[in-house]
């Protein structure tokens, strides 16, 4: 992690698989190298991205706990556990930051029961459909959204 | 833990944030404050209270398995995962304890999907709205039936 | 009634039937031993209880209007009206008193339409499924809330 | 009342008004008229028959509560309140005598939700459609259901 | 069949069980003593009662329609196509015989499925839940239309 | 009452409470204020106003029945007993008056369960939000209506 | 039949009433009138048209399996059968040959039961509330398909 | 356009057909004669009222708008866009202004569809079923409500 | 337009994209050539055909009110305004105009939201799923109709 | 058929078409090559089996009705009568023997229409997307089923 | 507009106000400011922004059908008519250009009906709740994507 | 594990009970003792079989993803999380493996909730009610399946 400011972007189950996983869904590109496109535009974006993967939604409430303090805001894909996860919109909420939500399909064109996303019901923006573009969106919106936070105080 | 009739009292996911986690709907009161609290009114009822709280849904479903045998009832607030763990039910009729379902805030006033708690459909006494002494009225509740069951042996 | 601060406690439709009606639901407890059960709760918690029942919807909606001035906190089980009557829902935040909602059984392992009540849209807090327990519980949920009213001002 | 095994014929809300309302659903006989019918059915049935009506839910719980001891079985045309009270559900459970339904128009085919009542959850039998006639066939069932009941003692 | 005014009784799919099947639902009584009963209370009533029964739909439809210019009323318990057959309301409908439906349970005590019927929709009269009695009722039911039919040409 | 064509104005349940009742939902004026307002604009539009209000259904069923013959029109607001009772649209339906439903907050934009009105589907005109000012519209409403019926005779 | 490309008019349940039957609805057409409507019609486009009616839905799946290799194309009015036969869509999802859907009356301006038809989710085309004259249209459409197909080849 | 209060009455989708379009829904009287109702009746009130009809939803969003400056309040009968507009929603959302809905006939009589308007999410009151009489009443409304305000600065 | 009883079709939203707009749905006519088709078929039928689009729901509403007097009957493929215009069913029944609605795809094979059509509970007929062709026959309907109709006079 | 405990495998409607409809969903296998798999998997587990199929609701429901006293289990495929066949889980419930029921595809990845089975809520077993296989499985699921019964006496 | 690749910025009823319109929701800044601000993005990421604005549905259909081979992408805020509009649906899907959704607002955490968007089936992007950025985050998107597909061929 | 073709069997929440859980819901084998019943199955079978039990959902994903490039095939009895784990389903769509569910029992004759699992959206075959012995079937049923793919190579 590079210095900037911090920021934790959070992937939730299967993104593992990333890259091999259905890609006519979710494209070629592997997590790793997302990873990678994250820290980077990162970089440029001044923020120091640190990205992680659980298949456990325990552990992903325990991580976006552990953000409070520790980072200045969140970019989340919840995956499989935005259609059902309230305990990940009740975390989010405690936490209070900044968080933008990613998904890399377009939610809406698939199966009924994906276009309901629980966190989005607290996320502050929501963006889906455009791949790994979506992530270096996502982080974008953060840096200005944290840049307007600073300027004001 | 004192001497007494063994009791677990199970919170769920965000819990752990508890009086720094929007104080207006789940009052100031910590977790850590919450636990003495149910201590104490154990003890004052004869109970030996275990106090214990997770993120992780395997985890609850392993503490409420692992009561069979080992404590004489239960308290749990299954927080989010009362709207979406089929898994809690489950675990819950598996050990068929008596059970006291506890929500801090009064569920019906909130977001509809969080008036259905499938946990409700296997505890013997629901109690929400009450903040830290539904608790307190919940380990009292089961020290009645406890004894009631003590007495008719 | 003896002196405490004044509390109103009303029962619902068919409650009068209390200790014959469905005993496997409803348990043996009749109405007139609810009722010192209650006073009995109340007088140990500093409360002088008042006991009334009736079948009629705008019985109940009356003697919930009355309390205003009168008395300092309801306990109420609506019964058959719990589910159908906007009325009491109304009268009760009309009047704006403290007002605990109990329910001898727990009506989330019932029939589907009686796992919705008006009431609890406005009680502060809500009981169920604890039997004549069930209105201890609520006379001392409304005790510690009166008390911390109290210390308050 | 004549002698004969006692029975209770119950009529809900606007049933005074029958013979002069909307007689194109509900058929040009007044309501003394269709009392007059069935205790002389009843007569000749062996039945003494007690006939009341009342716009008051209230009231109609209280006459069935009060059926208990008194008659042998029960005929209620709940009209408006077949479709909104669980009151008269929980009344009739409590009672348990036999009881048939009755409704002068047949409910299913008019508007949609008087297809739906609560009382059918309990009753017995239900006879819709055949206006004045429905009390007759339903003092013959109860009747015959009787004699069946006296017959096995 | 005996003089009097012909009138068909009707039976659904498996009711040629009667009496062997599920007897806690459906009673002891058999087919054959059903259809005598209704051959007894015909004549009683100066009716020729001609029953019938098909596991069949469609011949349930062909018996419907023949009825046209044969009865002069039908009695029909459509057992299970009750919930599923537009067939049978379309058939009654076209022939525009009075019709009186009979249900031997109480469709509204069991699964929610059983508790809409297409031929309610086109029934004079719906009867349920008083076993083989619900026959006889109906018979009667009929006679009396029938009577005050004649009664006004 | 003054004299005038004889009009009835009903008001449903916990209207009494008027003035000191959430007055930011149902405004600052009191029932008796309001009554007086109702004689007043009356008056001025030659209708001699009797209002009355009940929190009992079967009262105001029962004041429904009894205009008949003495009532030229109804102003009726039927508060929490709009969306529950099918025994107020009964009534309306019986004694068939001009009738005008009035709700003093605008009903569409509460919760859900408001939105739907049972005396709606019976009533000639329907007005709502407007606060007291509703009861002089409605009243000026039947006025216009009556005068066109006088007018048509 | 005469000579031409052969073309299967299956009619189904109770069309064997039509002109009798509600011919507000219907029309006054009987079905052997209807027959020879399809007959002519099919000579003019150069079909060789075959009409079959039945009441029995394994019946019109009988014919439906039969008409593969014998018939070129379908015109079929399930009528009932179009809201609840799933057995006649996977018969002509079987055949796979050239179906128009057919209904004499417009059935969305009916019960709602009646605006699906699971046929329609297979059939090529529909045309409904054009009495008899749909019939025609739809042999007309056929033969503008089959012309089409048969150039195609 | 007399002096006085500038109001805008809006009139949506078909309106201009009134007096010839389904005189049984919608009366006799014909826009050009409602138009003149609407500013005699304005006259009288102390408002100038600008009256204006459009089947095109954009139009009707463009002169609500304008409204803003221009308009001291607004009657909208939205007609058909009642049901399906949500920009017209949004329009009278953003200009803010006193707003009463009114409907030539009672929505809540007719097919289900019409019962849902979206524009009574954000009017101020809402009279439906009254025909011509209703516009008149909503300006006497928008007159009261102004009046208020002018009084209260 | 030649001579003969003038018809008016009307398209809607999208269809001038005909022939190049999702071919495998639409097919390749042009709206151009399916203008032709129709005028074509018209002067075989001996209409005077006058087609029209707009991607305007008020232009179409427009012309339909503008038809009454001029067309002696309607063909309109309200597009994607069938699922929710609620203004083009309110303009059809006030012209009151004999009516054929056609949908070139079958539109109950494709997303839900698709089946359902607003304009179908008042068009006279409806076809769909034929291509152009469903045009030519739309016009043959239109025809036989006014034929009758002329006939009849 | 040979020796062995009389087992009987009914199939449902258009089955009779196996291998020559839609073979990508319901595979290559014809009907007869079925039957003969099962007669020879019967014969390796000790059963008889008797193999039938019909397009006919009525005709499978006396099949069932017939198997009672003549077969010791039965395996069924009710095919498109699944979803909507009342009759057939009523006749399963009249025989009470033990009831395997199969389908040759997923039916839960296919139209949300086929993933619900009446008879599914009264067969022992389910056994579904395994094609040919899948009666094999069910034929020794009830072997397995019988020999703990015959072992059991 | 700078040369760069043409793109297209359609902007729905209501965003004419930005600025002015409930800026707790949507922000301050104007459509002026964010047209602006969309062609200064757009010269950055070489995009010839051209913007536009209308209150009817039937514009913005004509705009997105004339962007076809004028434009290479398309970024469209369909505001309110995201909700109710199948014609910009299909216009999107008869167009086929490379399309990003925007919303200023997160219309997930706004009215139920709000959440539904008919455009987001056929976007091949969708950002919310990022206000003006989420133009900048859309052109750049568009600007990635015309990127990718610029370089594969 | 002996030698075969590598399968893996997963057991979700609360199977570890099996044999002490509601033994009337779910029999009286012991995890172990199905276990070993699996393995020995697999051994018949020529597979080699591995079973695993987790309570957790993120631990029965992470076994799902390693199956990949280790196991043939999959059994799976997801449990409590059938109903409620989206996670689940991608987990076994990523890895693309021939799947069979299981369930003890018959979900379909138990809560409404258990009649949906996510997971019988991507197996290959489900098979539920038959107890232990479904998983001996699924076991055949994915031999009979390997063998069918290997020789097909």
């Amino acid at each position: 992690m590079s210095a900037g400011l911090p920021v934790l972007v959070i992937n939730g189950p299967n993104l593992n698989l990333l890259g091999t996983r259905e890609p006519e869904i979710y494209g070629r590109l592997t997590l790793a190298e997302l990873d990678s496109l994250c820290v980077e535009e990162g970089e440029a974006l001044g923020l120091a991205v640190d990205c992680r993967q659980s298949n456990h939604e325990g552990e992903l409430i325990d991580w976006i706990q552990q953000a409070r303090g520790r980072a200045r805001g969140l970019v989340i894909n919840p995956a499989a556990y935005s259609h059902t996860s309230v305990g990940l919109l009740d975390a989010l909420a405690a936490v209070a930051l900044p968080t933008i939500e990613v998904h890399l399909s377009n939610i809406h064109r698939r199966e009924a029961f994906r276009a309901h996303s629980y966190v989005s019901r607290i996320a502050d923006g929501v963006i889906c459909g455009l791949g790994g573009d979506g992530y270096r969106l996502a982080l974008r919106a953060l840096a200005l959204r944290l840049k307007t936070t600073t300027e004001r105080t």
